[in-house]
């Protein structure tokens, strides 16, 4: 298990087996022990087993194949609804309609949800984080119900695994630490440092080839996640958010 | 081990025991292999050893005893800096200064800080998030020369455990679990159902006692967490995104 960190793999394709009720839930509280702000739990889980139910959400998903083809859907949510309705019935005056509460129910929910990730991999799952839930907050708010304290963060795609997966690989350790102050390098620098070895990988050269393109990182600029896909949907999520935790104060 | 996930603390104050640079490369480059956005890891993280620097940042902390006590800080950053440079490198059009952009950077960092905090935990270190990095984002950006593409999100404290820390407590696990839709309860139900081993609790009745408080909700809402400060510091966090993330389309 000790090698478990550096060779795990994210699983689109998933068998028949079963991942039950119980299951989950013992992943789901194993995972709730890890930190999270003020013990305040700043968040709740949403499981998506029911057919109709999927038919919405995968759309919301732009249908990646992760999510059409997962027996389990989990949205993981930001949640102060909670936590406010406690205070409520307890005589307090909570607050947190506003956006250093967001962001702190936002780390709290990433970081429960990638402490169930590990879990459920090291148990022997196949699981595919789906970043493009605040794409589309708005519909998935609807098709889940959530009420107005809550937002639909982080998506994990779950099964038992019915593929490999694929290496994976990752920039030298160089590229991301810093000591005492942020060493800010030209763009020359960072691309023959840290990029030159995933450039010349087979796989990377693949996608340039395929796309046509002169270099893997218009790849990223131009197809994976180009200037138009994100101004519409920062425009979309702002909208969304200025209805409850972006208000002028 | 496998105790480790329900058993876990977390600790806040250090030995003398040096934490070398070795290890915390390795931890974190076992970290990197996390699910990550693309694989763009948006993410970079700035060790503080120097006195200088730590006087600067702990205020940043409120002082929190953690903050104080670590012989190391890691300032955990989603950054779009290095991706953008490389990109302007390669020939491609970047366009990552915008809401959904700096969004998928924050997830992206804080799975990266929370597998880097089990790694840690499991490596027999002692750990302690600083939730109050987003509060004094502008001060802890100026500290460590973070470019504009950077935005310090997390922060961990650690070094070797000189404590044994508090056991802490969860919510049950049906209380955050919601089954194909969101289950919306009254505050009364929440509170009754969830709260009620949570209140009875002697540490819990104990903070309710010394801030003379009629229920646990308030320390939370008049102490812990209070209207000023959410709303105070969601303006300053709101300014300081403007500049870059929030700009008007």
């Amino acid at each position: 298990m000790n090698n478990y960190w550096t060779t795990r793999r994210t699983i689109r394709k998933y068998s028949d087996k079963e991942v039950t009720d119980q299951l989950l839930n013992e992943l789901i509280a194993k995972a709730s022990f890890a930190p999270t702000t003020g013990t305040m739990q700043l968040y709740s889980v949403i499981i998506t087993r029911d057919d109709e139910q999927k038919a919405k959400l995968t759309p919301a998903h732009f249908n990646q194949p992760a999510s059409v083809n997962a027996p389990v859907l989990l949205t993981f949510c930001a949640d102060f609804n909670r936590f406010t309705r406690w205070c409520e019935a307890s005589g307090a005056d909570p607050a947190y309609a506003n956006l250093q509460s967001l962001m702190s129910a936002i780390l709290d929910v990433t970081i429960f949800a990638q402490q169930f990730n590990t879990l459920a991999e090291m148990e022997g799952l196949g699981c595919c984080y789906l970043g493009t839930t605040l794409y589309n907050a708005p519909q998935i708010s609807e098709t889940l119900d959530l009420p107005e304290l809550v937002l639909p963060v982080l998506t994990i795609a779950l099964g038992y695994p019915a593929e490999e997966g694929i290496e994976t690989y990752r920039l030298p350790v160089e590229a991301i630490v810093h000591s005492e102050k942020y060493r800010d390098e030209s763009g020359e620098e960072i691309r023959a440092k840290y990029y030159t070895e995933i450039e010349n990988r087979d796989d990377c050269k693949g996608f340039v080839a395929e796309h046509s393109k002169d270099s893997l990182a218009q790849v990223f600029t131009d197809v994976r996640y180009p200037r138009a896909n994100n101004e519409h949907f920062s425009g979309v999520l702002k909208e969304f958010l200025e209805k409850i935790w972006l208000k002028p104060q």
